[in-house]
């Protein structure tokens, strides 16, 4: 029976590791407030009073945390995952993080790096796109573990490749809301029937994801998160770091991360990412 | 029996008018090239030497044209569809053009505006995104032939609509190549498994038609058309006029504009659009 330490029980790690639990996995969740653990043994785990505890037995641990620091602090820090996980155990780190930082931590111990994405409903339906970056036999040895959060779990390279993935699944992602909204400010403008349009332009080549699931409240200004804009900034930070890192130039991901930066500047961090219809509106002088 | 003048056989126009045939309509079409006039007739249409030929008799006119001028004259200029045509023929204008243009022109004759999307395969399957532009009962009654070329038909608004919703599809089908091209660049300096990576990016928010039709031949650097990199210029230029007349600011729609703009003045204006990721690898010095 797998052991798993799983340290992050927020809206993403926490339906995760009840979807572990659920798929028969030993889980011992901790998290710095404590009411999301005690959801975790609710849903059949058992809890930890720190990341000493939840991991001293893991033969996986899991994090699942905000940023680059985080991690950092969480799995290199005293008192954190490297200093008290078994020889050999596997760390599986689901956070979006900076590609180098995974790299880093893959030089110290047994490392992948698996950053998700499908959003909270995804993490919820155990239907996670999973990348993995890292050895190929810890892929394998991960995959059952991998297969009860992810519905697409692909090994994509070497450590860091994970992260170099999810940057790209991030400029893409963001691009794609910045290019509907602009085209839906655009046809609102004009008094086109935007239902109507969005119905003929997910026929075409210009069918996205964001058209099926997202302009809809979009059109409505609807920006409960979902995926929240201040998250996405940072993500954003993270893809232009690692282009100017590879020497790659990214015109619309420049962009559109001066766009997102904006929008978290002007104090909309909170709301979902599809807010960026309200800044295109807001220099159009359309609000 | 209605009887359909088909001015334009082209790539996109001549599968139309040979689909039209077999759907039962009485076509008799016009191209200034006799070979494709030729085309038509061995699928079962019938020739003519001139517009005023193919439209005499006809009661709706579909035109196929590259360019707004083309249109004008081929509709408005002497010699043309409304100084040929029947009183009361409706025109059908399939062209991607300026939504002014298709403005002015309903403003002289019973008009619908109904650019298409899909490419030469949709054309030839029958299975075009028809985004149409128009009075309601026009609409409806050229619901029959619509059906007959295309899969999803929806009817936009009034006069012009169709080409605004089309000019939308354009600005988000350039900015999404674009996006693709930048994140595959990215990955490959990154040295990522890119088909593993098209595999997962597929599977989340960030899935698209470009990811599914185009990136395997952007990663071949294979660009044979397809969509060609000069009639995507000439649509950019449609949308930025559009959206300036209406006061619609669209930094990627802009953006994405300049880079297709390069593309088309380094030569370029052959090949398909995901060209646009050769165009990523030059500013990343990776050719």
């Amino acid at each position: 029976m797998t052991k798993i330490g799983f340290i992050g029980l927020g809206i993403m790690g926490g339906p995760m590791a009840a979807n572990l639990v659920k798929a028969g996995f030993e889980v011992t969740g901790y998290n710095r407030s404590r009411a999301k653990v005690d959801r975790l043994v609710d849903a059949g785990g058992e809890g930890a009073a720190s990341v000493a505890g939840a991991v001293r037995d893991a033969d996986v641990v899991i994090t699942m945390l905000p940023d680059s620091p985080d991690v950092q602090a969480v799995v290199l820090g005293e008192d954190g995952v490297l200093a008290n996980a078994k020889p050999g155990a596997l760390l599986i780190d689901c956070s979006t993080i900076r590609p180098d930082v995974s790299r880093a931590i893959a030089g110290r111990m047994r490392a992948l790096d698996a950053p998700v994405s499908g959003g909270e409903q995804g993490a919820i339906d155990g239907n996670l796109s999973i990348m993995v970056g890292g050895a190929a036999e810890d892929f394998e040895a991960a995959k059952d573990i991998l297969d009860a959060v992810g519905g697409t779990v692909v090994h994509v390279g070497a450590a860091g490749a994970g992260q170099t993935v999810k940057a790209a699944n991030q400029l893409i992602v963001a691009g794609t809301i910045e290019l509907v909204a602009e085209s839906l400010v655009f046809l609102e403008a004009h008094g086109v029937d935007t239902d109507a349009a969005i119905k003929v332009l997910s026929g075409g080549l210009a069918g996205n994801r964001i058209l099926d699931r997202k302009a809809a409240a979009m059109v409505q200004r609807e920006f409960t998160p979902g995926f929240r804009v201040e998250l996405h900034h940072k993500d954003l930070g993270i893809v232009q770091a690692a282009a100017r890192e590879a020497g790659v130039v990214i015109p619309l991901g420049a962009a559109v991360a001066q766009l997102m930066a904006s929008l978290n500047a002007q104090g909309h961090g909170a709301l979902d990412h599809g807010a960026l219809i309200e800044l295109v509106a807001q220099l159009s002088g359309r609000e």
